[in-house]
């Protein structure tokens, strides 16, 4: 089963990464944009076939691992 | 309008950082995970109101800045 796991900061937290893109983008003509924020994409390929188990599984590896839930979010997304 | 990038290394581009995450994935006892690849996601919001324009300039936002078209593949979804 595949998986994607979106890891995005959580609205408040600072983020240089997105303000240097806005920034770059600027300076290369790109007008109007209000504003960009970076996260991560993570795509698993697991063994699981049961979707709820999956699920289950991906969230303790986000817990443990893949997000720092002190100032990201994630969002699980089954394929 | 807000929009969302996903760049994500080409496929048989070596990705070192899902290799880490699946390594420790492991030695956390998270069996079964056949592949880990990590990418970056950008959330844009963008003053554009037209679809087509928005999808045009996010493409060239890319190809000039945001992506390695060499080693890498975007995808833009318009939310």
């Amino acid at each position: 089963m595949k998986a994607r796991v979106h890891i995005t900061l959580r609205n408040g937290v600072l983020d240089p990464q997105g303000k240097a893109i806005h920034n770059a983008l600027g300076a290369l003509g790109f007008d109007g944009v209000r504003e960009v924020r970076q996260g991560k994409v993570i795509d698993l390929d697991l063994a699981d076939t049961d979707e709820t188990g999956a699920r289950a599984r991906i969230e303790r590896m986000c817990e443990k691992l893949l997000a720092n839930t002190t100032i990201e979010n994630y969002a699980i997304e089954l394929c």
